[in-house]
């Protein structure tokens, strides 16, 4: 059986997603789409503009501590290591702007080499930014304000150890998430974690972050996985983790995972590992309405069981995502949901589900929408490239909130986007499907596509700001499994409140004093009375 | 089907465990056994002695901000709220000590109330002791070397909320475990927490300390059943928990759970509920090593199916704690594990864990020892009393490690608590049992019984100690579920280190500037050096 560790290790590209062996073009019938959105090419992108790097005694320091291999300062390397891969980071990226350009990047070959940078570059009052993946969207790799050094983790690049009592893998940072699903297929096992970002995010972003997979519902959230971790920083190196739950004062696991290197730099998580699967199937199922549907995935849910992977498209993005049109019989309208099994002994369980989804009102479609859906599973971000490239403006957000909240919150994020994007003369197609469930509650993630108008960047602040502000007053989170970055900042101190972001500061201060460690990025700058700038 | 939530609301008694209607006496071959140690009977009780309590301006605004009815100041009331109920605060107070006695009570009625008394007290650099059920055994409730005031929460007794589409109920931190899951049955539903301390144990106590239950297994522990909190601090109020899952920076709910007091009081909790089961089984099976089982126990963590209570007693408390010594086949050795199913259709998980346990070497006893357990299930704690009156030294202890490291963790501590006391002149019998379960690993669950010395409190302090060297020695946690208090705040800061616990510090120093929230528990003084003092 083919499985997600057969995913070949890819060689990522900067400023546009994954691996170049893998694009795709757009399908005739989607430029057909775009002509009805009023779609026209923009300007061609811009080669970057250098800016100086790195020099002098600085330089020396680095390069005396990790080898001058190890220290890099060309525009290429430097250009490959500026921000991420959210649309606002994509069109600069087509801009040729290197303002968030980092000065360096340097490669740490071990957790003693990221210690000992971490200690000097604070003593010099050097900004560092971890780099593992590179894959924030949400604009994780751009501190502000400030000439910065980016560390690349792929040097740390080891699966240490595995217990096969205790079913843990001690993995470092900066193994990419389809080279450690590699290295534990060799051994039997997998991790199950297959966020969207998988060919390109790492172990390190994804305990940063906390991320969260595709296969969450079966394999669980990233952080849930992590039992125990390391983390270097400026005053010195932190372990956590000598059990898979204390109650041994607060779990301070939980505080590390989420600090989006504001605190320190993970070097490398123990993590709770699986068997691989020896069987997978993935079902499509329909059902009339999204609330229909709701209520069917929170039986399951709330009382199992449940399948591997559980996702639940809307009316609008099961009628315009489907590769096969005819899948919900030739334009019926209605919903359509994926529930794929993976795992040793999964007949009773499909059974078991498909007795719930059907009494819940589902209709079974068969294999075919799952296997494509399974096929596609990493697709999406592929298909953004050549949409900026025709001039249409294409992001997504995530929120999550409690299941009675969510019909409200759909609504009104919804009502945001299209409000705030009609508004500039760009009427949307807002998608929305939910993709993480939880007993008492889910995720809730849209798809935006629109035409740009001349300040794309400008157009989608806006249309963003609007939604934070919809899932605020819904009462929702910020983010599901995007993290904050520099983007959520402000909405994360809201969502929190400031005692909660002095606490988080204080904690910063501890144990990076002279805050070297990614400015701005997760904490809002404090203003003297201590509220948020 | 009589359930836990059927269990009355009793009326507790300091100084001896539980509900006086259902003390109960030592069997006669307890007594007998008891000879062969060396016991003999200790001096009788003695009064506690008075100590001056609050008085004068303090009193004065505590009454005016709460009521003259709600600030006691009378040596029985005070008495009633002096430490909690380890084996050494029991001996304490047999001894009359009124060292930790507090010098009032106040019982707040709300959350503003609790939040208008804590600003108060900030000002007034008043300690105070957050006091929910009062049953603590780690020293969570005498601070280290000041007068304070017991903030007994009795009053905020309300289930404020059940949202059933979630499956979630805002509870008060003052509602007893038993109170919970009376209020939550008569809306069909429960919690599934059920610690040995159910009937004193309270919702704010069960948060602050990260208690975990006898049906941990099936329900969780406590913190994974939180998913939003409101804590008062000196400084204000927090409120988190917007979604059941977040990437919204770390998730700071698992900082104030586990915070013992010492960051602000947990004044509510939202809690994941759900439905009361319709079933219930209890099962015996034999293994012929703990080896044996705890082989077969971990299977079911790891590959499951999980049953709602699973426990396993190692060969020492199989021997000497079964009310039946012919549940074995007398005497024939081997261990006794619990397994216990609850819910709705629970039949085809019990087939499928019987097949599991039955081909890991398991002889299935039936529901004969399954029932036994059951019934006893809250007694251990009510032994202890008529053992201490004999002149025995019974007490318990816990910790948690991964799989692999559980058979020397379970070596050492048990040869660090022989050697300890046998040193002293008082072999003791030492008892052990593991009865929560993860996939990366399990609780052990020690007991301790011997004769007393003249010192009783020393003598189990040393024993104590060595025991704590042990755990540190093998890697694993401090505490599974009785949490830091007092009595682990070393071994909590040499387990976390000096750069988390700073980091917890300076946390404190935001929301609790003045140090009037609980001194001493959790988090070590420190040294002008920053180390533990």
């Amino acid at each position: 059986m083919m499985t997600e560790s057969d995913l070949p290790v890819a060689q990522l590209t900067p400023g546009r997603w994954g691996d170049p062996a893998r694009t795709v073009a757009l399908p005739a019938a989607a430029l057909e789409a775009l002509k009805h959105l009023g779609v026209c090419r923009p300007a061609d992108p811009a080669d970057p503009a250098d800016r100086p790097g790195l020099a002098g005694e600085a330089m020396e320091l680095l390069e005396k501590l990790l080898g001058a291999e190890h220290v890099k300062t060309d525009l290429e390397t430097r250009w490959g290591h500026t921000r991420g891969y959210s649309t606002p980071d994509l069109l600069r990226h087509r801009a040729g702007d290197t303002t968030d350009m980092p000065a360096a990047v340097v490669y740490p070959g071990s957790h003693d080499d990221v210690q000992a940078l971490l200690t000097v570059c604070s003593e010099r009052r050097l900004v560092v930014v971890p780099y593992a993946g590179g894959t924030s969207v949400v604009g994780g790799l751009a501190p502000q304000g400030t000439a910065f050094i980016a560390v690349d983790l792929r040097r740390l690049d080891r699966l240490v150890e595995i217990d096969e009592i205790s079913r843990t893998a001690t993995i470092e940072a900066g193994v990419r998430g389809t080279a450690a699903e590699a290295l534990l297929a060799d051994r039997g096992y997998t991790l199950g974690h297959f966020p969207q970002s998988y060919e390109g995010a790492s172990i390190g972003g994804y305990a940063a972050t906390r991320s969260s997979g595709q296969s969450s519902a079966g394999y669980g959230r990233f952080d849930q996985m992590v039992v125990g971790l390391t983390m270097a920083t400026p005053r010195g190196t932190i372990r956590l983790g000598r059990a898979p739950m204390s109650a041994a004062g607060p779990d301070l696991r939980q505080l590390m995972l989420g600090s989006e290197g504001t605190l320190g730099i993970i070097t490398s998580v123990v993590l709770r590992i699986r068997p691989r699967p020896v069987e997978r199937s993935f079902e499509g199922w329909r059902f009339e309405s999204f609330d229909q549907g709701l209520a069917a995935i929170r039986r399951l849910a709330q009382d199992g069981p449940l399948p591997t992977v559980l996702r639940l498209s809307d009316e609008a993005e099961t009628a315009i995502n489907l590769a096969d049109p005819n899948v919900l019989g030739g334009g019926s309208g209605g919903v359509l949901a994926i529930v794929g099994f993976e795992g040793e002994h999964t007949a009773v369980r499909r059974t078991e589900v498909a007795d719930v989804l059907a009494a819940a009102g589902g209709e079974a479609l068969g294999e075919g929408p799952g296997e494509t859906w399974r096929e596609g599973r990493y697709r999406a971000p592929y298909l953004r490239d050549p949409l900026l490239d025709e001039g249409a403006l294409v992001e997504t957000l995530e929120t999550a909130g409690f299941w009675s909240a969510l019909p409200a919150l759909k609504a009104q994020v919804t009502e945001a986007l299209v409000t705030a994007l009609t508004g500039q003369g760009t009427p949307p197609i807002v998608l929305c499907h939910v993709s993480h469930v939880y007993e008492t509650g889910a995720s809730l993630y849209f798809t935006v596509l629109c035409a740009q108008t001349d300040d794309p960047i400008g157009q989608w602040q806006q249309a963003k700001s609007a939604a934070n502000t919809a899932i605020a007053a819904a009462g929702a989170t910020i983010t599901h499994h995007h993290g904050v970055g520099t983007d959520h900042s402000t909405a994360y101190a809201a969502e929190v409140g400031p005692l909660a972001i002095e606490a988080l500061q204080a904690v910063k201060h501890v144990l990076d004093p002279n805050s070297i460690l990614n400015p701005g990025i997760l904490i809002s700058p404090q203003r003297e009375d201590g509220s948020p700038a």
